[in-house]
């Protein structure tokens, strides 16, 4: 791993010198950088780890590791041996402003139309928008909450329209086809809460039985079934 | 915005007392959670803010906000006026295990295949690997790295082999075809180092012109052209 072992301490002051010694060359981007990653490293936090959205196990699915009062999961099916066609699992979730800021640094997509006002306000959009990758995302979220291990072997996208930062969203996974080899074609949107398509398409996932459970789990799983 | 405005210290303190009145119910996962976390954050700061990978603006094209010196770029073209059948762009960056806990936390996938070492190792793959939506995020940073306003319309994605964590990947997108209103479909690829191919695939870009850059830019431009 290349990660830096830097204490915490340590990247406060890099970065304090690095606002200083930068401040006169590149100022505006900067303090809007300075501020943005300042802003979703709060958020990081008190996200992730506030009383009221703490993560936790989902209870049903063992190959989900962890989710948050704020998400929103609906099922309509269980176990791999019950999936058929028409079985669905609707993920829903806000995209908020430092999700957006942390996409920008996990892939490096830094298109200022997503960071930046001033030039996203004489863009065609009017307006910073989430990045669609980032929006396609919550389809492989939804994929993820069906039974089994899911493995993901392609996905078409259609950028129907752009979503808004802070917009709540909701991708719907639907099984669409059987394949033969424990492969499923399924429908894949991503909707805005009034029912709006944001992205249309479709994924082709492999679905593996899912790793036998810990002793703990097992003794869960024997109490419900 | 739904963004929590409690300070830092307060985050902390939520983060101990939801800490401890946690530890009891969902210890294992909640300690792997705590530590992934504290990492992940460790490593967004010094990423983001050590002088040896500062972000900078990026010279030669205002419709990108700030590149680091660990993210490495190469383009064929300049101009939309010069762009045409062949042109490419690459864009080459780790997808570190930093990344992937923070994509789970914004995307809400918290699949165990990327998250939990024991449960991966069940696997038909044997160990964790990265998402495939967040390896095909480096797609969607090549794209934005061509000249002019980058409109996303659509993305076909065959997800050929698994991503390990702490890989450098690059991306590279090239002009296949010019399309009618100032749309092009480009050839998209996602490979490993040693030219293994991870991500195959297809995107149609619309292209616009980019806002007017500012004044500062303006004085920069007329000394290089």
């Amino acid at each position: 791993m290349a990660s830096d072992q830097s204490s915490m301490t340590d990247s406060f002051e890099g970065m304090a010198t690095a606002w200083i010694e930068s401040s006169t060359a590149v100022s505006k981007n900067m303090a809007q950088m300075y501020s943005n990653i300042a802003a979703a490293n709060r958020e990081l936090w008190s996200q992730t780890m506030a009383p009221a959205d703490s993560p936790s196990r989902e209870s049903g699915d063992d190959s989900i590791a962890y989710s948050k009062s704020s998400w929103t999961t609906v099922q309509s099916v269980d176990t791999v041996a019950e999936l058929e066609v028409g079985d669905e699992v609707v993920f829903r979730k806000e995209l908020t402003d430092s999700d957006v800021h942390a996409f920008a640094n996990i892939s490096g997509d830094t298109n200022r139309l997503h960071l930046d006002d001033e030039f996203a306000s004489d863009t065609r959009f009017g307006r910073r928008i989430v990045h669609g990758t980032l929006a396609s995302g919550l389809i492989s979220s939804a994929l993820a909450r069906l039974p089994g291990m899911i493995v993901y072997l392609s996905q078409d996208l259609d950028f129907e329209r752009p979503v808004d930062i802070g917009t709540t969203v909701e991708a719907t996974v639907r099984v669409a086809e059987t394949l033969d080899g424990d492969r499923y074609r399924l429908d894949t949107t991503v909707q805005t809460e009034d029912g709006t398509t944001v992205i249309d398409g479709e994924a082709i996932v492999l679905i593996d039985t899912p790793p036998a459970p810990e002793t703990d789990a097992d003794a869960d799983a024997s109490t419900t079934e």
